[in-house]
């Protein structure tokens, strides 16, 4: 475990020396005024960035050789530089395998990855249609598919971009959905819980994630919701008998979920499953950003009368925390 | 109680006689092309319109004194003419008071409207803010506003276009925040029900619903939105001690529930609550309209194979009875 | 073949009897304004519609089991009501098998299908990359693919709606690619081709020709866009070797060639040769719908000073037939 | 009154002493590189801002006690940095009650409000319906709202953001109404100078102008439009007899002032005089922008042929002085 | 001069004889059911437009040679056929040159055409500058313009759309323009009144009136807003010493005057007098559509409690008569 | 010739003394922390930018009289600032004429001017329409527009900004057109050729490119659109019997060919020709675009798995040179 993060260095003391493990997200030589080369880092850890000045590359306590995407240990001290925080680095070395967690190093879930887990496989369990039981089991089964189901973000900003943000998304998804469902007789749950589970499966092959998060280039060029499709479609192809119409009801869940098509939908959604999916996607994408905006807020000193900054995914509002406002516990 | 109604005619001997009481939504003076006067009505009751031709206005069995709005009972014969319906009236009286129930000449909830209105008071006294719990009562206890909110449409046409029909939208809609609101603990639950219940209250006075559903002149220029906030507003300073606070948010949840500029709200959701208000009354305004297009597309005798008409309330969008299609009960 | 079709009854005489083989478009019962059942149809061949009445349905000379999609032969005369055709209908019988072609009553291209066939398997054959060009002869040569790419049209309306339009329609584009790849350097024209040769393959399955043009279920909640992605993945995933970066590339070409989100590509181009293909794709359907209504125009007397009416597929604009407003051949 | 203003240090010495007053529009405390603190002030009065460093703030010379929205007065040294004017502060105290006008250190309006409130009133003696001059008598006659009404600014930012400017602008559009109603014998005149006067006056509560300009969070939440409309009803129910469809028409003309949904207006114009009072409220609100953008362009020393910078208010779009590139007076 | 209108018809007797002059707007050969041919007309008068039929064209009494365009005396009897006035024609003649006005057949201006022009040359006369002064006195004096400007409708439809219409908006719009500059003093008085006065002229050339308004093939290919400015190019360029800076001004202005890109203007205003042009152009058509409308809604009967139609002009806006809906005279 | 160009000096040893020509592009005086004046000047080549900072500008090697627009000879060292290169001046003076070519120090097309003039003309010289033919040679013959149409950039940025610029891309879409108009029998070549050259003259005089390319006051009142189309025109004018069709169709050709209002067309192409032009003219410069963005990734040093920066011409997407990741030569 690392002994200090990123976010801790805040309340620090300028200048004082401490050692910590940082994943490298970008690496580059520059010259100073005086023409004396140096070496400018972006250092990540789970709770952050810090940019990272090596003063004295040559120094034979800096590691030589050592690239974007490696975990390395560095000490050194911190100082402000128009209030963002800047390492001075005086020392550095490669990280030894298994002296650290890349889980301490890139964002991550607060909740316990298992206990999700076995929330989502309950959800699968209370599937009645067995066909779409047993495509959801399939899938979950398969570790080609569950392991990075366990570990991807569900985005590389905006709403649940951490690790394990895809599997929170989609269990919180399943919880709503499962208080919704009963509400509208004419919905079919168990179509509605097989969208909610696999609609973001592109996802673990439209991001990566092992050195911060990015796009692939499959992923740039073909999206989350085509991936997710053609693989739910494979799987089914794989099924004997599935039944055509519950494939085609199935992709076109996966399809429509983002509602529109300037969101990269497709199509819309034209059964009331699918519109439901986009409803609860959407709500509980947006109230986790809330949610996020507010903890922000909180951290950067904020008081109770004072808005969030503008919000990107809504639409650049701010907004106002309301129990905090009333002084609500 | 009526005998028959207009829904039951398509199903009619066209020619066979048969009597009804109707509401008079349109009166007009016509020639035939032998220049002969005649009177062209449009008819209605719970269950839809139909054309009525009175071709010899002069006939002692046809009342001299009725005019649009008026209840009056006809005898007469039905033909299709264009596929849609038409009646050939013979016989026309103004209707005694007591002959006929208004709800059965305009469209009207299915539900029992008591029993609606059991359920919205069970909510307020689920509420524990004993500002909020005093403001709804204090409405709610007020006949000038309870005895329209049990009556009003919840709108002109589109959805919940019918008597009762706003107390049935607001009651679905607290039965499902109800459900939703434990799944977000940043969620003021009081705040949310109080929304609910008030957000459409303006309805009673933007919409007239005497003879047809009707904006009023008030309602053309204000909106009910306007029109509710002002309403809550002025109930609001008649409570002593009201916190300012907790009036702004009321408020501002009135005004922001449409939840787009474009759409007639002059501010964009900015608490948890109001944003959680936009969504859920939006999708219950929706899975509504599907059931209704569900309902019409069953009644025009569409198959399980055949999409809805296109969806005004949905982009034009057709729609998939998905239960239907897969031979789900 | 046919004697006459639904065009030259514009210039027949009113009244005079004609025979004729017609596709049932529609089939109602209605009642006269003196309560006489009769039937409304409406009648297809490959030159347009028109609408037929029987008066007398119960004579023995008209066919009792007759249906929507059926071909009947039909004998009557011809008037027009409100500047449309119509047809009294004396005589109608069901078609015995062979007496008329399908491509007589749905409209067709003009071209030779076979050789436009041959266009385009020697477009094949231009390919260099074997990859590109294996997946293409492999889908060309499957008869479940290859026999409905020679019959669908390219759309239900719009442009190149009628049998063969989708072969005409990439026949054209492979040509004008082919001229306009080699002005680019950039252009890997290997990809382009096979891009223009798949774009459109889905809408074997999105669309159904067998009586009058449709939507298929399938196609209106996946959409040709997915319906083809999914047909090429699955073919490139049966050949062996098939290179995943070109696998991505192809999808991608399928996916984004309608160039815009709100036009239901999931993508927007993001190579050159998907953006090539998106232009030209455009340009082909836009020039086709020109082409068609200066065809249209003339059919209907306008003379070379008149514009074009509306055209839906250019936002409603009206267009000049230049060559013929110059009096040039 | 005030020795020097930021304004005028444009063309100050570089390094040469200087007193001042200044509103603490901010202050942060930091560090420099080599780990010393210093206070960062943004320092603001009437004519423009300036930051200020404090690069001793132990310096006893330095007041210890003093925050974001005092009044202080402070002695150093300007110079400029990346061309944006900096202060080095050397001493600095609180400024003690009376030693400077508020108006000196927020922009203000450059005519004499005392004059202005008096045209202001003579266009109310103007009316000659009496219950629309009884409104805005009551109104204006009452402290609780003319007193703000004389001070406050009538934006943020954009057009008329100084002290004194809702009244600038109002007067202003009064006589341009007072011009343009005689043209339009269909206007109501009286209703449209009510309109005018009243259409703003929610910013009273939207916006604060104790320390820089803000919204309010009742301002964030509701807007001036529907602060505004409920001022208004409020006075208006509170005499006796004030005419109901009156009553609907001024709360009509505050409510859609703004002419269009998506600029927070819930409805859109729809008696002449809402019209009317759109087009001159933009005209008028776009013309001083003009105004400004041409003082602010003659300030940073554009010569005539120059356009002015892109102006926000106006599409972004750069604006040409005309009489200035013609040379004229 | 005419003796009957065809707005007189409403309130005329069905079925009396009547005759009238009116311009053929339309002429078809038709069928009846039972075969026998019939013509059906439009025709109009300058208070409207109503169908004709005449149901024996071989009678001796109806003319032989007619054609879409010619003025014809017709003698007839009046019927409603749904709400459409319709009237059957017994005879109907060539009328004689000099037996009728062309102001009486299409809807023309309800001003005094030569006074409206003489206040159009005085606001010329108010001009200082020499230059501007010249180039509207030169384009004015000359017959080719002068003359279709006195004539021209304002518009195909929408505002001012009848003889004289463009003259008698120009006429209005100086007047405006005339009462606002005086109260912007940045505004060049004489650029503005220049700019009114030029910038619809295009529209003598994209417009015909002769029979009915029509576009002109060159209008719809050009525009009148590029029409106009390649004539006040062309006279400019005939004018000695015209200065360069000025001629660029004045076009500006007559390419911007729409305002926006999406209506048709290639550039926004960019100096004070083009957006002012702009804005009063904008309104004054608004209120000559409102005034329109509200005689519009006077003539069909409407009560003082009924909103208009949708107005097209208006975003389908419906507007309340405030002085009529008050009582007012 | 220059012996050193600007994008020469990345790879430069830092603080090694050189000489260059440069382009003044900008110059002001400023202040360092210690208050002594120095200057800040921007200078180009036909290379790229870079900042100059001349330390002691009163040193007797410093010319004391240079502006914004003079070329200078000056000699310094370079050195990094931010990622940004910037040269330290120690000796600066005007340059002599004829020391330096001006186009060394603006981007100038890389292809033969000469040349490309002279395939302009053959293609002229393809024309057979003797009308189109005269009036092309009329003004490529013309000097006043023959020496600026070889010297302008087609745009300020984005597509082709570089001298020469223009008739690179004229020369571009002229083989482009050439290529498609035998493809679609309905185009009048001669018609599509004229549009090709004459669509953008109008940018000789909307932009100058003595220093540095701008938009003159002309060009940002006027545009291009209307400047070409009037001079266009004018020379129409001045041949003897050109056609009034063939004239309104070539001004229809330059006024439309941005193909939508809001890209500043105030019309839409309405004929076959201007479509087509519309079609390549926006692909040959997106494709230009496509091919800067790919050299600038290159010269930037990204690998072939990086997908470019986001491309403003093209929706700020981001491309993928697809040749270069497959690898391919």
């Amino acid at each position: 475990m690392k002994d200090i993060y990123i976010a801790d260095l805040a309340n620090f003391d300028e200048g004082k020396l401490f050692d910590g493990f940082f994943l490298v997200l970008a690496k580059q030589q520059r010259l100073t005024k005086s023409n004396k080369p140096y070496l400018n880092l972006i250092l990540g850890d789970k709770t952050g960035q810090l940019e990272g000045r090596v003063w004295e590359p040559a120094d034979p306590r800096i590691a030589k050789e050592f690239d974007r995407g490696d975990i390395v240990k560095a000490r050194g001290s911190a100082s402000k530089f128009d209030d963002r925080l800047q390492m001075k680095v005086d020392q550095l070395r490669l990280a030894q395998p298994g002296e650290v967690e890349k889980s301490d190093l890139l964002p991550s879930t607060t909740y316990d990855v298992a206990q999700m887990w076995r929330q989502l496989l309950s959800f699968v369990e209370s599937i009645a249609n067995p066909d779409l039981k047993l495509l959801l089991a399939t899938i979950l089964n398969d570790p080609q598919f569950a392991e990075p189901y366990r570990e991807a973000p569900a985005a590389k900003q905006l709403h649940h971009a951490w690790l394990g943000g895809l599997l929170e998304h989609v269990v919180s998804l399943c919880t709503l959905a499962d208080r919704v469902a009963p509400h509208y007789p004419l919905l079919d749950r168990d179509l509605l819980m097989t969208g909610v589970i696999l609609h973001d499966i592109g996802k673990i092959r439209e991001l990566s994630w092992g050195t911060g998060f990015e796009y692939t280039i499959e992923g740039m060029l073909l999206g989350h919701i085509q991936i997710g499709a053609a693989l739910a479609e494979k799987t089914i192809d794989s099924l004997p008998n599935f039944p055509a119409k519950l494939k085609t009801l199935v992709l076109h869940m996966v399809l429509s979920h983002h509602g529109k098509l300037e969101f990269g939908s497709p199509k819309l959604p034209m059964i009331p499953e699918a519109l439901v999916l986009n409803f609860l996607d959407d709500l509980d994408a947006k109230m986790q950003a809330v949610a996020g905006e507010f903890e922000k807020s909180a951290r950067e000193g904020k008081g109770p009368n004072e808005l969030t900054n503008k919000v990107w995914a809504l639409d650049n509002r701010q907004l106002l925390n309301t129990k905090r406002w009333l002084g609500e516990p």
